[in-house]
């Protein structure tokens, strides 16, 4: 993040980086405060998160019988609060919670383009309790 | 664009989409109310312009001697009002500024990545006249 005077400026991804493997597409998804856009996996496809404007709360759980990591939920609060990217496997259930007070842009940079007759997402309810994660606000 | 009560989705530039030609790195640019960021030029690099959030007027000029628009300027009014991508050429100058009343978020895919030791940007002062352009608003 490089801000002056005029605004800023940031990379998000770089074709030279570490975590890139190939171009997909681009395309940025906009929630309202308070909503929960949730829970998606793909098969193929390989996300890359980052929030251009608000705050989210992005959870992953990874359901992978031979996962190191099966079972567990990890949560990010990525935005403008703190530039990051979050890199997501395919076979990785995965979404995100407006969690601020104006519209939250979050831009994807995918490794595969969207397939309009077969899409590569698949979709279990944010609130059924299926995936054991409490999309709610946790005060304390 | 595809709203909805969520929020919505847009898809910017695709793997498969005609313009695409191959992904250097993705960025993002804010500019303040007012704010002039211009003029630049690259050699190697074509530029995919996308305004996130706020409007923006972006500003072409073709200093280009052998093209058959030599000394053309265009002006594209893009954002929230207009959902477009610009796709810049290289050896073409260019630039926005910000024409709306909060700050202006523009995503850039360029075709190639920033080389930070020898920077592909070439760059003309924007209020110099030595490019024919004025970029004070027009009333009328």
């Amino acid at each position: 993040m490089i801000p002056d005077e005029r605004g800023f400026l940031m990379e998000i991804l770089r074709a030279d980086d570490d975590i890139y493997e190939r171009f997909g597409q681009a395309y940025v998804t906009a929630a309202y405060p308070g909503v929960v856009k949730a829970w998606h996996y793909h098969r193929l496809q390989t996300d890359h998160f980052c929030v251009m404007s608000g705050m989210a709360k992005v959870v992953l759980y990874d359901s992978r019988e031979d996962s190191p990591t099966h079972g567990e939920i990890n949560e990010f609060f990525i935005g403008e609060q703190r530039r990051q990217v979050i890199k997501i496997p395919n076979f990785v259930y995965h979404g995100y919670k407006n969690i601020g007070t104006g519209t939250c842009l979050l831009l994807n940079i995918p490794t595969e383009t969207y397939n309009y007759s077969e899409p590569d997402e698949f979709r279990v309810d944010p609130h059924s309790g299926e995936i054991p994660y409490d999309w709610n606000r946790h005060d304390g």
